[in-house]
């Protein structure tokens, strides 16, 4: 387990080889075995292999090219609308369309997830999420045809890796962990802990791509802008607006 | 791995055993492991042990014992803060003040707690989620400290079994799984798939104990009642918008 763990890699190409179907049975057990509030399973899974509509998710999730590559594309979404039916049908009348239960869908939905992805990097496949599932969230739903009080969450690339990416860094574990409370950092803190992103190769060669002066900048000036952020953030909040959550 | 997923329960009966400061850390470790939007890692993880402290975070989580009685809580926390530290000490401004930026970190933070959680599983521990995170995060950034751009999400108790209970029901896999797109539900899906949850001894005895006809009335009118989730929505939302996420 702990090795599944500590050998992830977001794997960016993929071979066209199928995943068996008693594979992706089990990776989708897996994800429902997750931990759920109340053990409602407020989630559900789009399993997608038809090459039209993984070319129409590929659109969607900016062009990147592991979305038409990988045999199975995993859409996670939160979803109330089965519990609804479920409701009414039992002559009880579901409290749930606010944002409340909207966050609790969304957590169901992120636990089968990494359960998903750990299910299958286990099995020797490669994964890889895509975040771009909460940018455009309103053409997944006309896509896949989600009903009111279903959004998409996150995306699932799944499929035999193509290459053999190196790990990842992270920040220093100390980095994400406080003992005990909430412990703010100094400046010196920042450096400390920024030390060894700052200093890797492929920083040094992205700073001078870019021809910008720091990482940071980077990040806040070209991959996650303030302006696409604020656009991004408009649409997904009318998405949870429209699909039933914000009453 | 899969005999770690597959074995989960919520463990709701801690002793008071401590858990290894090597294993804590490994735990940690795994979080840190997780897939994470751009490779920011923007989430904190809060590590609690002290018994006061404990004792608050209780009295926050509805008086569940398990808080008390475990000796590690782990808070997870959606969290710009540190980034947005690193991008003004590096010469960036930081565009991440906005509902996306928060799901993001949102993302990040369970992606994270989910490893946690399976490695501290596969390690022989038990966990439970406490989904009262959410409903009183405004508390849980008082009694931990929790600065502008750091929410909580969800919250982990680990420690050492007092019980064993057996394996949750799950509705059968096919009940979350939908085939390429979406496939809503006749009444004649929900009757099949509700069946095994609706025919446990266990739901016989709630509903007798309740005085009400069905196991959905238990769910809308006992545990997550209309009133409720609409009073935690707004409380939740304000918390977003009071830690700079809503701008």
């Amino acid at each position: 387990m702990l090795d599944t763990i500590f050998n992830h890699r977001s794997i960016r190409n993929y071979k066209s080889d199928p995943i068996a179907e008693s594979l992706l049975d089990d990776i989708l057990r897996a994800g429902s075995r997750a931990s759920t509030t109340g053990n409602m399973q407020v989630y559900s899974i789009i399993v997608t292999s038809d090459t039209l509509l993984k070319e129409k998710l590929w659109e969607i999730h900016f062009r990147q090219n592991m979305v038409k590559q990988a045999p199975v594309i995993l859409t996670f979404c939160a979803d109330f609308n089965r519990f609804n039916i479920w409701c009414r049908q039992r002559k009880a009348e579901p409290g749930y369309d606010n944002f409340l239960s909207f966050i609790t869908a969304f957590i169901d939905a992120l636990l089968a997830a990494q359960n998903c992805a750990l299910a299958a990097e286990d099995a020797g496949l490669g994964i890889c999420y895509l975040g771009t599932t909460t940018y455009n969230a309103d053409k997944i739903i006309d896509v896949l045809e989600l009903p009111e009080f279903v959004v998409p969450v996150t995306t699932l690339v799944i499929g035999y890796a193509a290459d053999d990416p190196g790990l990842t860094d992270r920040l220093p574990v100390e980095a994400v962990v406080h003992p005990e409370k909430y412990k703010n950092y100094s400046a010196a803190d920042i450096d400390r802990l920024y030390l060894e992103k700052e200093s890797m190769e492929q920083t040094a060669s992205l700073l001078e791509i870019n021809k910008l002066e720091t990482l940071a900048q980077i990040f806040a000036q070209k991959r996650y802008t303030k302006k696409d952020n604020e656009f991004f953030s408009g649409k997904y909040l009318e998405v949870i607006r429209r699909q039933g959550f914000m009453k």
